[in-house]
């Protein structure tokens, strides 16, 4: 069951090509993802509270058909794997006026111990919750 | 004594009008400022140490001649005003192949007391620091 | 009449200091901006299909109080001036969960004709709609 | 022969982690990689002279140790394969003052010509470059 997201490519998020520039689609990977856990309840304010933080070790994006200035598009995030302290999560973005998926991406983050900065497991109430929505 | 920072215009910077972002010209300048202190031995780390930030209140530009992907720039800064906590530095930035003046900016920080978020007075080392390189 | 734009302050505009970074809050002027020309029928694209841009030629901003990651807030747009050929719109940004007044901006475009790029007088049946929201 | 790119995470690359933001990595591979086409007489100023663009089809970043704000870092910048019409780079990036490799990125983008928006093979020119370079 995924979750979606809509935002519009804005002025900044493109360059000379006069197309989207390939790390603006982060910043809309990113509002998707934060919107994604808090709607499990999961907002980063809650891992902050428990001393833990989620740095990212891996991210990649494949562009797939070109983005350009206003255009709308539907980020839907999903859970892609959960390990013992790592937390895969991908992206599908699709162009509302063309129906067309856009670009795919996918983040890697680690769970964190803030204290200590070392990796730590995932807690129990945020795997679960996580499971929950996670593909089968 | 102006202090000059070169950089140049990359695609990032840029947009669908293929020319430089307005925001983007504001992180040539924290280059510019970031190096300028450093020439003065007043690189944040060592704000930081004294338990100091320098938050924005109020920046400022005027882009007067176009910059595009690519172009060279030189920017100057200079220290514009020294108040009681507040630090005022101005910054020219001139495009280098035609020699023209491309933007203008100002940027206004005041000095705070991390631990409360308060502002407080710019302590005397930095304050005599500034004041040496601070056209008359 | 103020147009009234909602966001969020995401990670990727926070710094080091912990709250926004001073140059990502464009970002959300621009969304409310884009946003309130669209809500009078002058989206970028009919300023482009009748051969027309907007560059800013000032930007300011004034910084009143913090804003850090997840705060959310509303942008207020409204029209200051209407020239012969700029065009200069007024923000003021309130955080959501304490009604604080937390940044003001303005932005000063100047209606450009693309095929030469000189300023040109904005045309009438732009300047009636911008008009029609701008305060007495 | 690999090319290196030296540069420092600046306050707009940090976030709220204190350490930088996965984005801003992209910034300063695509400065490396503007500098490294252009130490091969490969300059973007060259391919559009053609007629050609090189958009990013897919874009990965590995991130093994924390960079934070004033690290100065160097990016190695290697051709990894060049396909008929596209072209991955490989980047190292070493934080300079432990000599930590603190993280890895590709790039692949396809050339295309600008005219109708369809990838094309790149030019003889483009290519001989690049494979003197490549590693073998």
């Amino acid at each position: 069951m995924a979750f979606t997201w809509r935002s519009r490519i804005r002025v900044v998020d493109t360059d000379v090509s006069t197309r989207i520039h390939y790390s603006a689609l982060f910043r809309h990977l990113e509002a998707a993802e934060t919107e994604f856990l808090r709607s499990l309840g999961l907002e980063y304010s809650r891992w902050f509270d428990m001393g833990l933080s989620l740095p990212r070790v891996h991210v990649e994006a494949d562009y797939l058909a070109p983005l350009g200035y206003d255009d709308e598009i539907d980020t839907d995030v999903r859970v892609d794997r959960i390990g013992e302290s790592s937390l895969t999560l991908g992206f599908r973005v699709v162009k509302i006026d063309t129906g067309e998926l856009a670009a795919r991406g996918q983040l890697v983050g680690v769970c964190m111990d803030v204290q200590n900065g070392k990796s730590t497991p995932i807690p129990p109430v945020i795997r679960e919750a996580l499971e929950q929505v996670q593909p089968r």
